[in-house]
């Protein structure tokens, strides 16, 4: 397949309530954007959510990490463009490029997903499924120059801040949606925070779900460098998600 | 000017981290999206909020009531028509109806705003403005069978919840965005009351600004008849906005 037909690309705007009160776009709603736009390149080529849950399987997204070198601003176009890096039999990398509407990057995102078997929660073989034609997307050329998401780790003892998912946080599946949870992290930080630097890159990895009434607490080690590991636990116990965080700075 | 040239029609769709549980847009969102297409026409037409910044003036939204039949679905496309019914001195009546693909009305929304003089923050005369041409796109034939936004009375003595506002709160103006207060008012209600009946119709009154850092008290009154009215107090005194949620019921 010729590569170039091997990557999607989206038309995106900044709309005026998804900007933060920088006039940028928000991390989440970013994030949102990408995953729409994942979305949408799948379903084009026949691994789309609606398909694979006929055949009761789905997408669960296991990692995001996103790095800026600017935020699109109220009003501005952008486009996103998306594309397979790689297949493995149980993860795929999918990356992203940010274009501003002249063609200049903004910024890159890495995004490594799963398959599951929705009624045994298994994972599927994904070089098995449809037999094996999913290879057949993957795109080397086109390169992502930021770094894979890392390992993050978390040692405070002490949550900073507890809160419960509510009616807004819940998806379709009745999980607390992905977005949600990168929003609340967002919430950690005090506006002076963005307000001398904002984000440069935003890692997330996707542990367990969480689901409605679920107590979220959040644990945050300063890791330096204006760098923020954060993990989101629920019901005092079990980890729902990690996040690393860097305003303009390198997290160790 | 034709009358069919004074409604403007957007197209949306309902993006998966936009639906609630039940798999249906949230009112938030549509709330969204209704603002988005209000900036869109009064843009096209010269009454824009980037235009009117040059001089100093900026629209607020004062009031907003959505009535609806029915929910867009996950993925379901849908179209947001809208149109000037009034203007008087101080207030314009904006009026919106929510279609299907197949043009089938969804439900309608009525929006009252004010203009203000950014610096002095006192309103502007609308009649005054561009020589009054504002009154040229005044649409008085098409029809919006929901009925105005009413006034709203709380009682409740002690609030049923108290949060700060964060940085996902704030918007371009330094202030918690007409959206979110729309979400922390969905927040509210326990799942069970979602997955009973959806919400037929929502109002919002919008009183004062809040600001980040601002703790926001929620008294609510149960009127009966599946229906809540809803105040929203910012640090223990001044209403910064009232609302009134009705499932499927009727608020006296």
């Amino acid at each position: 397949m010729d590569e170039e037909k091997k990557v999607g690309t989206y038309e995106c705007v900044a709309e005026p309530f998804h900007v933060d009160f920088t006039g940028r776009l928000t991390m989440g709603v970013l994030g949102n954007h990408l995953l729409n736009c994942a979305g949408f390149h799948a379903s084009e080529r026949g691994f789309g959510i609606a398909t694979l849950n006929e055949d009761n399987y789905t997408w669960v997204l296991s990692r995001l990490a996103v790095e800026m070198d600017e935020m699109p601003r109220q009003y501005e176009r952008f486009r996103v463009q998306t594309w397979v890096e790689n297949v493995y039999r149980l993860f795929t990398d999918r990356n992203f490029a940010i274009l501003a509407e002249d063609g200049r990057p903004l910024g890159y995102a890495r995004s490594v997903w799963a398959m599951i078997n929705m009624q045994t929660r298994k994972p599927a073989d994904l070089l098995d499924l449809h037999g094996g034609c999913i290879v057949d997307y993957v795109c080397k050329d086109k390169p992502c120059p930021i770094g894979k998401p890392s390992r993050i780790r978390v040692q405070a003892a002490e949550p900073v801040e507890s809160l419960r998912a509510r009616y807004s946080d819940i998806d379709i599946n009745g999980h607390v949606n992905s977005i949600r949870y990168v929003e609340h992290i967002l919430d950690l930080f005090p506006l002076e925070r963005y307000r001398e630097t904002p984000i440069r890159r935003f890692e997330v990895a996707y542990v367990a779900e969480s689901y409605y009434g679920d107590e979220l607490s959040l644990y945050v080690d300063d890791c330096g460098g204006n760098a923020y590991a954060v993990e989101m636990r629920k019901n005092g116990k079990e980890t729902a998600c990690r996040a690393k965080v860097e305003f303009g700075g390198c997290c160790k």
